[in-house]
């Protein structure tokens, strides 16, 4: 099994302080060491650093910590390999582009007897079934709504019916993005927190390391966090309910639909 | 203007050196400020980093600069901005997916009149003309060889053709690669060397660095280097021929055709 984070924001924050705790999980405090990677939005622009190493001694990790990258929308991942060897080409996240915007993609879980018909227009590099649900999850939404991006509404509810079809096939907890918004899928496991003012301190589960939020925001920020399991230890998360797709914009869960 | 910097490879190959010159080009050296990205293929996985920092002060370059990652094939480029603001959708090298590969481009010079039809299944996320000859040159050759990889020769043969008929639109130097070969065009400017045994020492131009490849190398490593201008000052580059497109594999120039 993997380990998913995702943010989602209504200003560019920087993800310094949780992928501090993330990270450890990739090696350290837990067992996701089959490679990691992280991608991060700064407008319709979008970069993705991937690694094989684990994220906890990943000299990428080094970097990604250190330097306060400032994004609406975050996707990471690490990775415990279960279908498709430790390789470049299997590392989450997976990047593709449709309708002129980049979308991320990142899984947790495990399909089985998944074999959908691609015809081509997104096919994987490698042999995930996480890259294989992302390509025809693409292929899905292309055919559905043509050359041009769908409003809001229409598109989480043909993604709401595409994921319950894929659901069924095992466990489906994803993280998608296109940089304007962020979907979270709970197939079995996902909580998620919304910071906002007044903001206070909080304190990661996984190190011994604190931040008070309120230093280094402002008063109309707002950030959810997305994750497999909490990363902070003071703070209440919201455990999500078992086949249920969100979608956050602006830092706020705005739409909610049953993939069960 | 920008800079393009290139690498072929028999066996993968750090870029360490090579990029140690070249990154000084993006603000120091040279005026190449307005960012810069590097994409390393692992087989047929990826990875790109972009940065809009000048790549002489980047965080990103610096890590490169230090992180040996061994690869056959590496594509680098440096940008002044010509078309398209200063921003990470507008930065190279482009990534995109087609025949279950990623490919990588990089592109120095300057489209004018360049409106080619796009059918969606490449769009630009960014306004550069770079980027929107890569989507066409990929919706080309899909249209041309349907949903399986052409052959080497064919595959060569198309790509003069289209590179022909952009290149009627202006300066149009390229680097292409899909991890497997690189295919480099000589619009205007673009010259190249190849490493072999018997290695010696070369000397970067931009900085007082020397490597000996002697001592870094095995008796059956091969390695093309190719850039808009030469990164040494004591070895023989091949000054290629405005309108003459290379395929490069495993080190060594293997189809050459013109383009005029």
């Amino acid at each position: 099994m993997c380990q998913l984070l995702g943010m989602n924001c209504n200003v560019p924050t920087d993800i310094c302080f949780s992928f501090e705790g993330f990270r450890t999980r990739g090696g350290l405090t837990d067992v996701h060491k089959d490679g990691w990677g992280i991608a991060f939005f700064e407008g319709p622009g979008c970069r993705v650093f991937i690694d094989v190493e684990p994220s906890a001694q990943s000299p990428v990790a080094e970097l990604v910590r250190h330097y306060p990258i400032r994004s609406k929308n975050v996707i990471a991942h690490i990775r415990k390999a279960t279908q498709g060897r430790i390789a470049l080409e299997n590392t989450h996240p997976f990047q593709r582009e449709l309708w002129g915007r980049y979308w991320i993609f990142a899984h947790n879980g495990n399909l089985k007897n998944f074999a959908p018909i691609l015809d081509g227009s997104f096919m994987p590099v490698g042999d995930t079934d996480s890259e294989l649900a992302f390509c025809w999850l693409l292929q899905r939404l292309r055919v559905e709504f043509g050359h041009a991006m769908p409003l809001r509404k229409p598109m989480f509810e043909f993604l709401t019916d595409i994921t319950h079809e894929i659901a069924a096939h095992g466990e489906f907890n994803f993280l998608l993005s296109n940089g304007n918004c962020l979907y979270a899928h709970c197939g079995s496991k996902l909580a998620y927190i919304v910071r906002q003012a007044p903001f206070a301190t909080a304190h990661l589960k996984d190190q011994d390391v604190s931040v008070d939020f309120s230093e280094v925001t402002s008063a109309d920020d707002r950030v959810t966090l997305v994750a497999t399991l909490p990363l902070t230890d003071n703070e209440d998360w919201i455990t999500m309910t078992p086949g249920t797709l969100t979608l956050f914009h602006d830092g706020l869960p705005v739409m909610n639909a049953s993939t069960a």
